[in-house]
């Protein structure tokens, strides 16, 4: 059994734990949340209690799961986490690659859907089509990421920022907040606009009296390459989803906390990771049913 | 530089001369062929003359794959090949894996895109969604294994064989055969049904006076996998090829003749392989493209 902690209790931690109960290899022996909440291990204050656990699911904003991820990889405990700030994976996974080799620890860092497993297939696909153009189109559907960005900001009560694609790639940000009642809009709208998840998109920022009503979990992609093979053109592939968000991103957490147990020390993406090793079988029987 | 040979130099041959010619890290050593055939490299004419080369790819009938594979792999000399018999690859990566560890030295078999890519899609999806159901639905288009399996048989001077999806995974064969002069049709359709490629499928043998006019090397993937992320039901995804379906194998071999070089001394199948490895390029560099 792989001794595992969930840290970070939101959408994703609860869905982590759902997957995990749903798991036969992993026994949950804690989860660390500052908040009070009604689970039936036990719960811990703070990351630095976590102890005696081999691998720790990081469900937790992005900007803080470099600090995390430093801090249990230089304890000797595995993790696995969603950072999902695509222009910084690369760093973050190359200061965390030395942590880890450092203390004889393993991580799989950007462990979601995208980045995550879109990126397995983006992968794949320059190994099929080296040459071609590939587009990702995400929604409409919440951005969990987005979302969160949103909510650090000075002002917001609660947020939600559905992404809404245009396109080969292209995508409009569509920001619903809810405002603490001395906040100026204007002020949290120039905010959401200048934020690193924002800058580069189209971005429409709407005041809304409740975000309740308009919270859907739902979320998709379409994923195309046109490309060539060798020199011959036109090689067409597409990969479609239809997910739930919260429980896609738990469940790869989990694959991935399995797959790390089977990594050298060191931070991967999951480009880097053998696909075999998020599966719980025997290898001669994956390959009968998969291959 | 990469050293290799191509050995074998059928449609899948020449589209892995194309990709070869094609990529940048790769010198083209030898081609190894019983045919006369027309090249700029040198033109063995048996796998036993083949050395001073660091990967060989193996583009050859499935059926004498295992044996040629295990006498370069015991002479040093790595492989790549798109074995594509479903049933026997376990076994056969379990035998080539042993050779390539006596003899340190590397393989990956069936490396094509069914068993291959497909397979990589398979597992990522059982990651993603560990219960639910995969179906994947082929064509309509040209099966080269199935093809050169009918070529085999007594009495067949040329044939085709079309793969027609009929939907949950299921698929019916529509098999064309030119005959030799002699030979009965009854007993080429006879000995076709009862061969291992066609025994459990719908098969449909039709005599024709000319192959050529009905030769389409397109051919298509509809693969799709509804199941629970988890806790969660209802997850979809699909995953859509149309492609040519020489030029793709023909890549695919190039690819992992690349990822090969990386492996450590073993027999793997590309579920085995980390993603990356296929790719020409710095690490950091393919993170920050395609992750």
């Amino acid at each position: 059994m792989i001794k595992v902690a969930i840290v970070g209790y939101g959408n994703i931690g609860k869905a982590a734990h759902e997957a995990i109960s749903a798991s036969k290899d992993f026994s949950l022996e804690y989860i660390v949340d500052t908040t009070k909440i009604d689970v039936d291990v036990p719960v811990l204050n703070d990351v630095s209690e976590l102890n005696n656990v081999d691998v720790a699911i990081l469900s937790l904003p992005s900007r803080v799961v470099p600090e995390v991820a430093s801090l249990l990889l230089s304890k000797g405990i595995n993790t696995v986490d969603s950072y999902d700030m695509h222009s910084s994976i690369a760093d973050v996974r190359s200061k965390l690659d030395q942590v880890a080799k450092q203390n004889n620890s393993a991580s799989i860092t950007a462990a979601g859907w995208d980045p995550g497993s879109d990126s397995v297939i983006r992968t794949l696909l320059m190994a099929m089509m080296p040459r071609g153009i590939t587009y990702t189109n995400f929604g409409p559907g919440m951005s969990m990421g987005h979302t969160v960005a949103v909510k650090a900001i000075p002002g917001v009560k609660d947020a939600l920022s559905i992404t809404v694609p245009t396109g080969s790639g292209v995508h409009r940000r569509m920001v619903y907040v809810e405002l603490m009642d001395n906040a100026d809009f204007n002020v949290v709208e120039s905010a959401i606009r200048q934020d690193d998840y924002f800058i580069n998109d189209e971005t429409h920022v709407t005041k809304v009296e409740s975000i309740d009503d308009l919270r859907d979990v739902g979320h998709g992609v379409n994923l195309i390459r046109k490309g060539m093979s060798g020199t011959t053109p036109n090689q067409k592939v597409e990969f479609n989803m239809s997910i739930n968000n919260p429980a896609l991103t738990g469940q790869i957490l989990v694959s991935s906390a399995r797959a790390v147990m089977k990594q050298r020390a060191g931070c991967y993406t999951m480009i880097q990771i053998p696909p075999i090793d998020y599966l719980d079988d025997d290898v001669d029987e994956i390959i009968r049913s998969l291959v």
